[in-house]
């Protein structure tokens, strides 16, 4: 029986600000990347995620991003390669603790936002990530989208890979995501999401927007929480992977080897 | 042979401020207790101490603060025991890694300033701490100021605990630290620094300013190093207890049970 | 006709982060106290929070809070007199530059949550808050909780000072609020508020929990808007004291001398 | 007798840490760009820095960076075009109400760093700054590099726009600065600092690296203060300036129109 997991980003919420359905998302998805302090999340956060985490049977795992809390981590920041290393080691690393610290254990790694955007382009900046991934517990299993240069480095480091897909973002040609700007980048739809995950997941192979198909491994699919309707979509998506036949599991439980 | 350690805070710088001769310092002393970057220091600079401090012998601790880079750590809040507990938690973790990225190994935790302050003075406070260092490894050392609600609260939660005396600064009749406004409370003078340790030491009790002898365990010598006189003296200090006869060790080495 | 004024708290979101109901509550309130960046709120939402209180007609206010975003400015901290002056002059200074961007003005200001609330309590604190303001611009109106040490200090500073209550808080006998943890600390239902308020309005005092009757000057009262039913109550009140016959305007229209 | 200013960057300490030799400085410049506490600085470092700025007579200028303290503002950060904006409004306004509570009063605005460098070479971000300036005082008076991007976009606004050189960097044949990484970058000699500053005001030009001939006004000539050496270069291109017939004064004494 083939295996499939299912991501999303939790544990978004700062001091009073809450962000996210956490609580609902966890009964849809199988493994969580957990932000760590820097673009989102507190340690008290980052608790109750991991807990909650436990509770479904979701594997956890980090989420590091850059520090800059304003922007989400989703604005590009020009870092150097060392403070970029030290940053991901520091974040696994307090994940890794609160998670012990509840009974649970970190086992995956997929970074966030610009970071993760920037290092998929970009072969230095993956490969100053994957080393910090590596040199604090080389078993992390790095999560990271299919065919792209953060895949790459983490395979070159030695790495257990797991290869993600997108349930809700078309591809180009070339493998990347589509601009959010450009008309049809995004699918709102339930179903639609659901076929053009098992288009790509049967083909194994990313299916661009113009249809060109492009092979790859594919472990993973990354869905989202941050509003009631993407919290039904991703329920939607499991549901439908389980109908054809695929069974869904946390990443610590698949074989990537 | 009696064994003795000498601890002091490391890793306090920020981005492109430096605070602290750390590698001079790093020469005097056996055990550092290393800013984990919310009251100071950041993941370049952890990693870069933490390295340093391997090189020379030295033994890393945790040194967790508040969230208060702006006032050093040093100034009291009044935070929720869940929010110390997950603080102190996500800390401890985020140095363990980036020792562990190093080659070496996080043994003890000291908390910072007005933490370690607030918590001598408060149980619950205490607790909550020492809970949290339990609940991340309960193999770790807690160094705690002797006789002080933390360093019971220490021992009540089982942990292995190491009572330290300040080199430089007097005690009360109750066992706390003179105000630093008071006359006296600071010791300013190497030799005057290392005679009141050894008084402490071969009578195993605090000295107050007044004369009165309070019995407890002494495992480590807390010495400061924010001024190159500071380096000076924990170097006297270090010398000293040498020619007194003790053997001066990292606190991993010593017989703690 | 009796002119009275009803302030909120506004402008708390952050980034990605979204709290209160902003555009709901200006249509209920006369002044705002917007949040300026230290305990929440960022410089483009507290533009935007600034340009719609204009187009509301509602005057603003500074709200100055502990730099502390986490504990969104509710935990008390201990700073030096020096250091809350200064922080005191510059979070005025960011909202007046920003008011100003906008073609509006800030009129008032309030302190914060702890920050407030430790200053109520503490004549040098609130001594160092109001010369802050005074030395920023003295024409500033202060906004403080009636019989408070913080509206002592503003009248002793020479600041127009105009006196609040709150709608949904009961009183101790000594005039303070009642802590949140006691029973009926906090009114829950819009017409118990209505009647809460409008005999305090009417006796000229603070009517506390157990009766007793402070007189005092009455400017404002201070609702809340974090819930949508919280800007329901806010609303009722504003109807609810119109009908009583009082002209509910903004700070700077109302005559504080 | 014509006029030169001398600028240079203050205030950039932080808590507990310092950075620079501000009072030394202070007596080899006549306008000061004070850090506004996004990338440098605090609430009480600005206040002292303003302080000490208006006993010298050196007229104040706000230095709005980005929001990166641990990176000193010198990191590139993507940020949307309102986020700056609104940046620039608030750290403009928090000094100039720091400086207000000291009796002085904000004359120019610099923008640091890395903001500064990318403006340089960006007329969007340059015209985001500039409308942010001209919003909140449109008599600031806006200083940028000589050529670039940034004194376009001041003079595109219709505000009064001071063109700056730097002392000990080379140009670029476009008029860039070189790029520190390349010998000869960076001038480490005050004599040499002199000449270069002294050929390009006689000229009325920059003068390449390679020679080539920039036309160009100049108004200010930017020097450091981060070490004790450079504080001497600093005293040393003054004093030079003066004997050569220049009448060096700050930036609100000179004819900008």
């Amino acid at each position: 029986m083939k295996m499939m997991n299912l991501n999303a980003d939790l544990g978004e919420s700062f001091g009073a600000y809450t962000i996210g359905n956490d609580a609902r998302l966890l009964k849809a998805i199988k493994s969580a990347n957990v932000a760590c302090g820097f673009h989102a999340g507190d340690p008290l956060v980052m608790q109750q995620t991991v807990s909650m985490a436990i509770e479904n049977g979701v594997s956890i795992g980090a989420h590091p991003g850059f520090p800059d809390l304003q922007g989400f981590g989703r604005r590009p920041m020009q870092m150097a390669l060392n403070d970029v290393y030290a940053m991901v080691v520091y974040q696994i690393g307090a994940l890794s603790a609160v998670a012990a610290s509840q009974g649970g254990k970190v086992t995956h790694v997929k970074p966030h936002g610009a970071l993760n955007n920037m290092a998929c382009e970009d072969a230095d900046l993956s490969s100053a990530i994957c080393r910090a991934v590596k040199d604090v517990d080389r078993s992390l299993i790095f999560l990271a989208p299919a065919l792209s240069e953060l895949s790459l480095a983490a395979k070159r480091a030695g790495l257990n890979v797991a290869e993600e897909i997108f349930a809700d973002r078309a591809y180009t040609d070339k493998g990347a995501l589509v601009n959010r700007k450009i008309e049809g980048a995004v699918i709102h739809d339930a179903e639609t999401c659901l076929n053009h995950v098992m288009e790509m997941v049967e083909k194994s192979a990313l299916i661009s927007i113009d249809g060109k198909v492009l092979k790859t491994d594919i472990h993973s699919i990354c869905v989202h929480g941050d509003t009631p309707k993407a919290c039904d979509t991703a329920s939607y998506v499991l549901k439908g992977l389980e109908s054809y036949g695929l069974k869904v599991c946390p990443l610590d439980q698949m074989d990537l080897s």
